[in-house]
């Protein structure tokens, strides 16, 4: 979510390089993008034919000109991650911009990746998502409309594979699947709540078996969390062809490769697997690719991305999705546990107004310094501090400054950062671009002089899954226990039996709190952690311990943000962001 | 339909160039295609950046710097068409294709305009279509994949338009629509018949309002119609707002700009309003875009590209869907109606084979000479070339050469088309590339050197609806009479109450018989059409008549294509075609 102009106050000194009120489409159409195959020569030295491009200002690394190997250099990887968020903003994807144009102000060779928005928020809720202010990323309108086709993909290998799934019941079902127990829904990169629970097959005989099933959004695909989490297309085939998509009825799984499919789905991914490159308003190299949900799925941008950028570039800036006790925990339990990757550095962003939210204080009252409330609410930044902590990280923490923000507060998040011995830094790159992120960009690199930190996974693979789940309750969200259903504790029994006990977990709970209780702010503790579900995505390799509800389909608002977008006189594209 | 190879009989000589046996796919892939920026630069003068590219060997037209206005030079066009087709398949695309390398052979500058094959057909029935042999567009792989994104554009914009109307009736529906006239269905770039008929917004209030609908197939969108016949951004908006999606209870019609989205549909679109350039195996540029079906639909590609090609060329060949009583008839009435195009020539594609299945033989028969049939099958060709005649144009019958043809059936051929004072050339594209239609080319070429044909519509704008209906089933079927049901009746009468009683038609009926029985084959007369509905596609313009039952979303076979699409050890694709 783009911070708004709209929110710096007039009698706060202006940046000069933006004015007051200019929406981020304006700033971002303001910039002449550079020919991308111009930019990965320069920057990276790679030749024309590395690249796939798609226009002037997009292309796809062709990975056989990247060498990924364990042998060969690797950049330092910086995780940019968050307290827990509010409705007031912390400026995430903004400030993983804005720190990485502040390496490359420092003469420091450094990308971001990033993940890519989905076209259903986009035309939903709220408009587009690629940074705000002077760290954005262009083509900012292309980024949020089709992109390179990723999720179209994604779309179309998830549906093919559903429409695989009933024809095979269909002509006689041969594996024998259960039509009682057909997890397979299909997907759509749109917001759409009427489609989250139907009846499909019906119309007689000709027309399929009647069965419930419903669509759920394409970031919710357990193919985008593959894709993200494939390390090459062999590893991407092997994934795809273990997904479950149903049973038979002694409750054995049946998988994708059982109906023969997983074929067809890498030739419809081969090209989606390959990462894009893009720029920043500062033409400093930015890749944005795959975008899984960050509860039911680890909200990482793709491996191949990182690995691309790490081979390419002295630091690679990412971001973990929601606040560091969901993206960090999911990151370096599931992402880094699997491919072997490691943070070199974390940034922990965080705004005053923010933390004053967490202090208690309500929207509208953000404006007003209350350095009472900003320490009761910092409570939640130093929880956050603790559990990097715990992941062998020392964070650097990055106060995105607001006009609003008085002196005494900044100097307070200062202040309590130092007595957990970790750096603060405030940064102005959404007014300001690169240059406001030059002071946090040599803070992380002074971290980072200190030694490699020794990142610890929080659990072993062998411990029990509800085990597993209970280190994650109990170490980071402070729970003083876990109450399985009896449903979701059979689950777990299961998915143990089946061969599954060795996958990390991933948790899908509220990201507004350390609670399953979204109105928990600050730092709650003692708390109950409910697991009502557990699910297995067997190709993606984790399992999902779904606490509480959580919408797989998002629905539109009464006024949806498509109904503000067009094209103006000069066939611009007007409402977005 | 792509010919196999395998039909070729080994005892006749074969051509040097094509070894026996190979797949298409094999061909395809033994020619490295030019960069197409090059392509466009040496064929066109056309700058760079004049040309959006997706990788090296496809690219979208930038529109602006085409001169496609009514002042400037235009080529000329050749409308390719064919026979009632048949399981022996006629070739219709291949001549086209090959058809456009032989112009080139004689020094002629010329382009062809394609339909885009649709992912479902591919992964279902008969993997990819982009000709076949040596008279192939490539990138073959990509064209039948992903291609430039277009139909996952369509496929958006129409499911956003579905999600905006069900958003709307849940948040109050404000504009009135009444729940049982919702029209508008969902669309998927898949088959897949589980999703023809579902009942959807179930769950409980939260989840929007149950409701009996489906998916089509995206070809089948009338979005897709309206993306082929748009001439421009604007045309394009305006006609995405003439879509009529339901009806209120006093059965006044509901449009897309009522529900104020076509703004938001526009944007999803505008890149794909933009040709796509590819090029043959011969490096001849290609146009391929948009693919709209050809029984609710006129089944054309888009007029964009269409346009492109007259103002780039000297020649352009393009090609009508199905034979010429439907592609022939709806390129004419409609794509011309509402364009002004028209073309300068026309080749009637057919083959000895097809001819002897018109005349009663069955599938194995056909390698057996056999003048007895063809005579008697030849009526089917000559009842096309009156139809051709009836609209002005001296078509150039293409007999699409096979190796099983003896001299004598050729001949016939022939001397029945001098009967009928046409031309008739045998072409052997198929095997020979652009040399094997060079012949072809001539005659075409001879055929213009004639005049300017005088193309005539087959019906005034302000004769009523029903009167459209009959003069093209008694004109070009050779129907008796055209029997109406009365719901067909009282829609025709409220369609022109409504102020669209001078719109075209549209015949859905089957492709396979000049009647509605697919079985007549031949030259059937004195039939009876029967209408069974009518439809309205507001924004597409024109009114379809239904005739007979049409499948708007196809289903997969026993054994799908997917199955046996696949990535090799060298990550190439394998199982297209």
């Amino acid at each position: 979510m783009s911070l708004q102009y709209s929110e710096y106050n007039e009698t706060t000194p202006t940046p000069e390089r933006l004015p007051p009120g200019t929406p981020d489409i304006v700033i971002a159409r303001s910039v002449q993008p550079q020919s991308i195959l111009l930019l990965a020569q320069q920057r990276f030295g790679l030749p024309g034919d590395s690249l796939i491009p798609f226009g002037h200002y997009k292309a796809k690394l062709n990975m056989a000109h990247v060498d990924t190997s364990a042998r060969a250099a690797r950049g330092k990887l910086v995780m940019v991650t968050a307290i827990t968020p509010t409705p007031a903003g912390e400026g995430k994807t903004t400030t993983s911009v804005g720190l990485n144009d502040g390496f490359n102000c420092l003469g420091v060779q450094s990308s971001v990746c990033l993940r890519e928005p989905s076209l259903g928020p986009c035309f939903g809720m709220k408009g587009g998502a690629a940074g705000g202010g002077r760290a954005q990323v262009i083509p900012m309108e292309d980024i949020n409309l089709h992109f390179n086709g990723d999720f179209h993909a994604i779309t179309t290998a998830h549906n093919l594979l559903a429409s695989i799934l009933d024809n095979h019941m269909h002509w006689g079902n041969e594996v024998g699947l259960d039509p009682r127990h057909v997890y397979w829904r299909r997907v759509m990169d749109l917001t759409d709540r009427s489609l989250r629970y139907m009846v499909s097959g019906l119309g007689g005989t000709a027309h399929g078996t009647p069965r419930e099933t419903g669509f759920d959004i394409t970031v919710a695909s357990e193919i985008m969390a593959i894709l993200c989490l494939a390390d090459g297309l062999p590893d991407l085939r092997q994934r795809l062809g273990n997904i479950i998509v149903g049973r038979r009825p002694d409750m054995s799984p049946v998988t994708a490769r059982d109906l023969g499919v997983e074929g067809a789905l890498t030739v419809l991914l081969k090209e989606a697997l390959l990462p894009n490159l893009v720029q920043s308003l500062e033409h400093n190299p930015v890749f944005i690719h795959g975008g899984p949900f960050a509860n039911i799925a680890h909200g990482c941008n793709s491996v191949t991305a990182t690995r691309a950028a790490l081979a390419l570039n002295d630091v690679v800036v990412t971001e973990a999705g929601f606040g560091a006790d969901l993206g960090a925990e999911k990151f370096i339990d599931i992402k880094c546990r699997q491919t072997g990757l490691r943070p070199d550095a974390a940034v922990l962003v965080c705004t005053v107004r923010a933390l004053k939210m967490q202090g208690g204080v309500s929207r509208k009252d953000l404006a007003t310094p209350d350095l009472h409330s900003l320490r009761a609410g910092a409570v939640n930044l130093e929880r956050h501090i603790r559990n990097l902590r715990r992941f062998g990280l020392v964070p650097v923490v990055c106060i995105n400054r607001f006009p609003t923000d008085s002196d005494e507060e900044l100097a307070l998040i200062q202040s309590i950062s130092a007595e957990w011995g970790v750096r603060a830094v405030t940064a102005t790159h959404w007014a300001m671009g690169g240059e406001g992120a030059t002071e946090l960009a040599q803070a992380v690199l002074d971290q980072m002089d200190e030694g490699t930190p020794e990142v610890q996974l929080l659990y072993e693979d062998d411990i029990p899954l509800a085990e597993k789940i209970e280190t994650i309750a109990t170490r980071i969200y402070d729970a003083a226990s876990v109450d399985f259903t009896p449903a979701a504790k059979r689950q777990l029994e299961e998915y143990e039996q089946l061969g599954f006990g060795h996958l990390p977990v991933c948790i899908a709970k509220t990201q507004y709190s350390f609670s399953a209780d979204p109105s928990l702010r600050g730092a709650p503790s003692g708390h109950v952690l409910p697991v009502r579900e557990v699910r297995l995505s067997a190709g993606a390799g984790f399992v999902v311990a779904v606490c509480g509800d959580i919408m797989t389909m998002p629905g539109l608002p009464r006024r949806p943000a498509a109904l503000d977008i067009s094209l103006d006189e000069n066939d611009q594209v007007t409402g977005l962001a």
